[in-house]
């Protein structure tokens, strides 16, 4: 088996959206996304500490889907590594030279990985200008910058097997009483995660992870869009995630990609980081407060494109996490209480 | 008619509690109260920002109840107002003698309310120590002061009134289309409220408000009471209100007692202040970002003790706001989304 | 003597500026100050939390000073008797109907107080939309409402003797070992102060102070300064009074007038509320943490305007609390440390 | 050369206190640092979301200084190449095997570096329990972890060079006009530092940087120390730095030593990241606000021990920053103002 790629971190996401402009009135206007570069049919954005040149590209399409997600790797061998690993999986791997993929972005491959999601892999991209101390700019979450990718998938021991062939550490676990695994939080960067795996039917992207510094600019994007009666955009929360210990916010665009506010998880770079494992009849995994997770957040999510832009067929998945009954959690709300 | 009792504010609750070393673990060593005195059979707690002698009073009895809720009033005669405007109405009226009544409180009379609550309304209170700026000993929710009373009553106009008679304005209502008064927000002191009614079977206690400096307080205290596995005690949010625009979060105390940690509202002093009216199939009234309201929230209530301390028999609302079908809220999910 | 007016608050200042652009700038663009009206020579301003018009105006004028101050009064009639009441003082009294005076103010009275200032006293005042709850408009430094004046005067016990004959309260004072009065707090609204007196020169405005609602706030808005290289406007600060325990900035605009930004002070409501003393040799009393206050901010502040628009005079004060001695407080930096 | 060891982090500080008790009540009962272990004469501190053994050592000795401090190395392996590199270097080198030198760690080397100060290398390190999500424990200043060490050295420019040979990074510095090198941060794990150094007579500490997750946290510890009229601890802020752009407070312990509470810098993991330079004569390098550094914190430090505990000799700075008049920062008040 050749060498994986060396994956330093989550880049970016690639969405296709129906409707270019209500997509920038959710992105731009409300979340406050830094609008880097926009051409006719695609919006580049990305956050204020952010000094690449996006994390979050906007394509108009006819369906909305995930185009891909992109991973930055150490060096510019580390793209033609790439190609060489998914090749050798047997997997599809397409060559996208610099000026021919993403703009901003250099030399990458893209390939569809084991998990069936088109995942692309590149060193090179473009600067953006420092927007860390223009706290003028900082607008709506104040977002600094993406945190990681959640994505469905109805094999999660597989999926974990494979991000750890790509060198990636487990920082948390959601998991049976026979250690089966229902989810896996995984990570390159330092922190809690880069890509996280919720069980459900997949290909298909749950969420997209991006980071604000405290607890009070998640309750003002929450306080925003119900300031402007637009709270239907707002699935989940404000609340405390027991995994990664984060403050959260879920919010769902036009199109119903689901983004997730995030703050204030933990360090997870000494070499020996243990995995912390939740057993899934905690009510505190989900939501720290044992508040229940609502239906629609376990059920839906965003359907994946292949590298020719055609929809991913999507598997059932096996275990059903939602399904456990374990109090105020899961979709357990029997009697309209908590207890 | 005479001359109501000036009163200044909601000034204190006592409550009974079945397990006092119980009720002490949640209100002092999770709430942070400061315990300002205790005997063999009761507690008298207040908060930081406070300079009275309790604001909550916690008392071991056989039965879980509200046994008052407590008015200061402006001066000395407005004790003996109180007397006569409760006499006049027909109301039962108890004399307490400095000493005879709650530790702290001077001479006090003590009525049952055309609402069925017992209430008392004082004037003079034995001082409390400074603590605002003792923050060493500001622990748990770091709670500043009592802020009001919420009370479950069947008929919310005849409350209404009763409470205007009593010199109170109204800061927001709920109602409906036909300017049904499902619930409202009433105030001395030039905050939101000292009272507010909350449609269903009454008398009972809904729950007492807490009001603590900022949001990241709030949060902190449902992250210790998750800490320590005792989720349970988190009934709702944390969340923001639509009404009153607070942060806030309901615990429950170890007998059911409901309490709110309560922040940030606004300056309701001005002579000619307005009443916000909200419409009940606006689903950001309970919850500004549109989450569901809990059912136990709306059913589960203390009841209340008669002046010789009998639980007071319940009669059954009229209109039922919880039964408003108005998306997330309310509690219509029904198909496990919100919108 | 006849009866006082019932003042209800601090209800707005009128600042003559030289650049109403600049001025502009300042208290729109950066602090966020919503803009209620504006015509060629004046804005009307106002906070989220504020339904009436204005509670700061800005006129063009040819020097830099404060036209006036402004309480509103609890009735009617109250204007009248503030007319009467400063005539029976033997001040200058000018009657301002409505129309004539400050755009949206009713029918009001301006006088010259035995301070020096002028005052205006009105009830009536024009409504504004309620913002409370567009938090998509909060900019800033998110400023919810006017909280107080701070007036420099030399003769601090008379400015004292002065407002309590108006009915005010007195929150807090700062005193010499003999009780001699360096300042003092005093309040009609049940918050810390509605006006304050900092002992110099007099009569000149020291600052307007605004409130916001959490410490958060306070500090980003000294961040967007920074951020723009214009912190030279950020004069002291942010810090932690002693004196009413609330978090603080302070800001200079482009003519050097000077605004509080401040958050979090207790509720002063109770008939009984109790001054608190510090001790002028109480480092803390100026910053709660012992930072030395910055010299510009005890000797620097606004002329005033008398009735006709000319500048006051100013007269010595006999008392200097920059002079005391205190350790880091005060401007007694001798060696370089703190200690 | 031989290769350098991999450091992962800055791992622990190790000082001498010459009154533990005194020393217990700063670190341990103000600012909230959980002990995992005590000896006679000595206590093992770390911060919340460590999950090693200690991040600080008080070890009581009969002179305040700096015994050592330690990294953290990514390999057994690198802790040999640690002594082969600084045994090249012609430095002092000492092996400590597990259990001769600091409890709780594997085999370990101590050396002198080329700046004079003693450091450890280690790779073995206990483990202690998980405390991220113990919030019922969290104190004082809520300290999650170590974030970094700041230390004096005459010659900066020396010390990046030593510290680039040892593979660091470095996110941003102070220049001068000529690019003079007057400060620099240098980082290994993906934050802004590890390592800063402060021009200034040294082999000196300047100070421990401890790291929480939230701004209010910062002032909540400034608010107690102000509380207990323990003021004089607090030597500068809180403030926003412009370097790092985090939050902070600096805090002298009962024998000078320094720490300082940090918030909120941001991540330097890619493999391009960018030094960002500062001007020594833009007075926000220092503070954001522009607010003046307090003498103190320019010249005052605490001294190192060799490897026999012998206090290390120190030698003057060529550069001195805080000679650089820069309106408010530096030193520069001349007329006791900022502009």
């Amino acid at each position: 088996m050749s060498t994986p790629p060396d994956v330093v971190r989550s880049a970016y996401a690639q969405l296709a959206v129906t409707d270019l402009a209500a997509a920038r009135w959710f992105w731009v206007d409300m979340l406050g996304l830094h609008v880097q570069h926009e051409d006719a049919d695609a919006l580049y954005l990305r956050g204020t500490d952010e000094l690449t040149h996006h994390s979050l590209v906007l394509r108009a399409g006819p369906v909305a889907a995930l185009d891909h997600i992109a991973y930055r790797v150490r060096a510019p061998e580390d793209v033609e590594r790439a190609g060489r690993f998914f090749a050798e999986l047997g997997r599809p791997v397409r060559r996208v030279p610099a000026g021919a993929g993403t703009h901003g972005v250099g030399d990458a491959v893209r390939v569809v990985d084991p998990l069936g999601f088109t995942v692309e892999f590149f060193h090179g991209i473009a600067r953006g200008e420092r927007l860390i101390q223009r706290y003028d700019l900082h607008r709506g979450a104040r977002i600094a910058r993406l945190d990681h990718f959640n994505v469905c998938t109805p094999d999660i021991p597989a999926a974990y097997a494979h991000y750890r062939s790509l060198g990636f550490g487990c920082s948390e676990t959601i998991e049976g009483d026979e250690h089966e695994l229902y989810a896996a939080w995984m990570y390159r960067k330092q922190t809690v995660h880069d890509v996280a795996f919720t069980g459900g039917a997949g290909p298909r992207l749950h969420h997209v992870g991006m980071a604000t510094h405290e607890s009070h600019q998640v309750l003002h994007i929450a306080d925003v869009f119900g300031s402007l009666g637009e709270e239907r955009h707002i699935e989940r929360g404000p609340g405390r995630h027991g995994v990664s210990n984060a403050f959260y916010v879920y919010l769902r665009d036009p199109d119903g990609h689901r983004v997730e506010i995030y703050t204030s998880d933990y360090y997870t770079g000494d070499p020996d980081h243990e995995t912390y494992r939740w057993n899934v009849h905690d009510d505190r995994r989900r939501d720290f407060w044992g508040n229940a997770v609502i239906e629609s957040w376990y059920k839906e999510a965003s359907p994946v494109l292949d590298l020719d832009g055609a929809v991913q067929p999507v598997s059932e998945s096996v275990l059903d996490e939602s399904a456990v009954q374990v109090g105020a959690d899961g979709l357990g709300i029997v009697d309209g209480t908590k207890g």
